[in-house]
């Protein structure tokens, strides 16, 4: 059995390359999927396709209804959503795609550091589980495939 | 047809109360539902009722919990969310519960300052409506039931 | 049993007042909804409430997506939509809601002239009843309340 | 991952090729789908396989019924469905596929010609995104998988 | 609490008036609801409304459409359905009705003569409970508002 | 709004009684459904009114039937859920219902003394909230109405 | 994309054998699925497995618990379903899979002779396609592949 | 086609791997998926990830949050379900399952020894088969696959 797994959240560190690499040295059979990286190329992709937007209000409406399609596609094809919070940025398409998870009866992993423990708690009581690191990450997912 | 309304967002102004008056001068056919909106009894209900926990983080966990449960009683009854953003705050939980009201079909009004419109592009664009004001939120409901 | 009736299309005739004063003289226990009937009031109404637009496809968009949000509210509380189709206009909304209707499991009576029986040869398919007429919708609304 | 794409629309023109072409120049990852091609034979399937209808209104029925059977199955199948709306003819048969992709939470691109915009604009605001050329589609689907 | 209930089946006998006199008399909060009871009416409606069909299978089609109408909007607001069946007649369209309740997660009371339990041994299996009369199907919605 | 609330769990002590006495001195407006709470009758329905049945496995096959046709019915019309696990017997329907609830997405209220923490942990981690007594579970029901 | 296929219906003929060759010879990349078709294996299944049973009804529900177990699998995992009726028989269990298939939104193809065209006309009205013979349903099912 | 099966229950006997070398023996496309067997890692789970908790109930939550997400997980991916249940332990969680599996519409198996016919009774009645023996569920997964 091969897993997809949605790597939902902060595209500002490597965090997602970490997960690949772990999940690879455990020879775990899954497939990871997520957001654009780049951020640049994110914020423009809605002027890249459709041409230039009245102001900054549209350019980002635009740029996100091509996210949205991404993640609405990506999420779901996922057996199991993973989201981190960093501790920068407002990150609320963070919550609302760890929110349409719990919403489709994925499981979610999330990751956050202890200082966010309290904006958090809400997200965090509903996720199946609530880690401070991707190393924890990587062994609960890894501990789905393990016979004993 | 009188309409059951939630209303997701901060508790620290008293936009809720706003929007009830207004609606009432209307005469609009609506019930309006929320969250509890005194802030430390939010905070501590966990405790209230369970008891003394362990440090901080259960203390959430504990609160978060029976937060929860009342804010999926009343958004499964619902028949629209207002989901109002304000300038401070994380607000991770207007954005799952916004989230959670999109993912369950029900019609979404955003409420946001002109200024969080690049954080809160995505959950914007899957809004049905974004407005700046109450006065704009009240507008559509309003219109909901014009017959001209 | 109270039921509620969705009247999807065309707002240029009267056609909802004749069904629903016909629906009073038969003393049918129904509740009719309907889009916005004022025609300028329904393009207009996204600046009505967000202010000017750019040009006229983002006046459009404004105005649909509340709309929208109307008729998503409306005929996710209608019991059965009634979608009527003349021989004017595009009318791809009204083909939009009774597609948005059958995906809902609500009973679906479409209303078009037979000269239009080609176009609507996939939607008059899906549909429970095709009729020429208001009266004979009105025959069927009847029947389900009918003893005998 | 490989994605199931849908093709909704008019079958006067070579639009389908056109993306098929493209994508396959692009080397993504996609099996196409999509209504029979031959215009006269999806007309008539309907006495191709059941026999003589008793007149054209039948006849059209006949043929839909198949039609619907071989759109259902296949939509359902999809991953994603792009709708192309053309200058001509009623195209009701494509917002009725369009809004039962939308209503199946599958992602909707849409195609239209600028001068469209008044008539089609509940469904672009319902769609995830509204283009104006095939081109513009397949920058979509490629973003979907692009890394940065 | 008040209970729709819809009595599927058969419409040559008077079992249905049975059934609500008995629910009558020990006061049970219960609405009943069913298909049209003339029988001819039934098989005509069809023509009634469409007017004149090209053969009988076409008659049929029309009526049914109908007939169906009827029983998907009054089959959609039920809590509970009885299905009956009798000695006679195909009766297919009972059969469809009681897996579409099964199917929607409604409650199934079957009453059969004992002599037809090996045709209906598959929708025996299914349905939450099999009886052979109108009196004990009277006695299981009795128990469902008995407090001891 | 007035909720339903299905009162999930043993038939031997008179939690119901209190729970209800509770909620009525302090005016919620909840209505309260469970299952039959004469021991004895629950037990023997089935043959109450099929009849006497082969021996004491088909004799609760005929009683469970009716018993989960009462349940399904009202646990589908609940807004929320509380099931209450006592020291003694098996209580494996109890264990059934409260994991129905959470798959239809009802809120559920777990009440358990805490000498059962570790073979309930699995269903308690599941539920919204766990208690030890009614009167918690009282004043979580209280708290879903509460201004402040 | 290969397709599943669930043959529902008589085990009396050859019908099922007489499609997977047609299927084949026509190279369509379609898997069929279907009943028990060893009649008596099909009525005793229940006393194979798990011993003799009081009497005949329980008998017959013992075997129709395991071939309903075998049918709700392999119908769940089907993209399409034929139901064919023949000229003996109640048959209600093939009434009851193939309104079990229209309820999951999966096609339905419908064989029956012309004759039952009475008896069967609601459940034709709601297939997809009613056809004759097994020739016009491989038809149907070819077109599904058809480019042109 | 290859079913995928989860094996609910007890994890102190070797029931399990019973079944997979039968299944492998009749050569049966099955794949089989369940928790954790190694009893004390699946108690501790909890705190080898997540790190010490303040008290055993705590504890337990840790440990079945994860325990939880891995069920769930491979719940939805399960075609069907073999619950079992032994003589000793509460088995709540197993119940639990069992439940989940038929609220989602999975067929279930149930293993019991006869002597638990009594408090099983309501989950027997729901199960689609009941069975004493591991052999006896290997000849329900059998007769799925047998075409005589």
């Amino acid at each position: 059995m091969e897993l997809n797994v949605y790597l939902a959240g902060e595209i500002h560190s490597n965090w997602r390359s970490e997960i690949k690499e772990k999940a690879k040295s455990l020879q775990l059979p899954i497939q990871f999927y997520g957001p654009m990286e780049n951020h640049d190329r994110s914020d423009f992709i809605g002027e890249e396709i459709l041409g230039e937007q009245p102001n900054a209000i549209f350019r980002d409406d635009a740029a996100s209804s091509i996210n949205n399609l991404r993640t609405e596609l990506l999420l779901k094809k996922a057996d199991l959503v993973i989201a981190l919070f960093g501790e920068k940025y407002k990150q609320w398409n963070t919550a609302m795609d760890a929110s349409a998870a719990i919403s489709q009866g994925k499981p979610l992993i999330l990751i956050r550091p202890e200082g966010l423990h309290h904006p958090l708690k809400e997200l965090s009581n509903k996720a199946n589980v609530t880690v401070e690191s991707v190393n924890q990450a990587i062994k609960v997912l890894s501990y789905i495939f393990d016979k004993e």
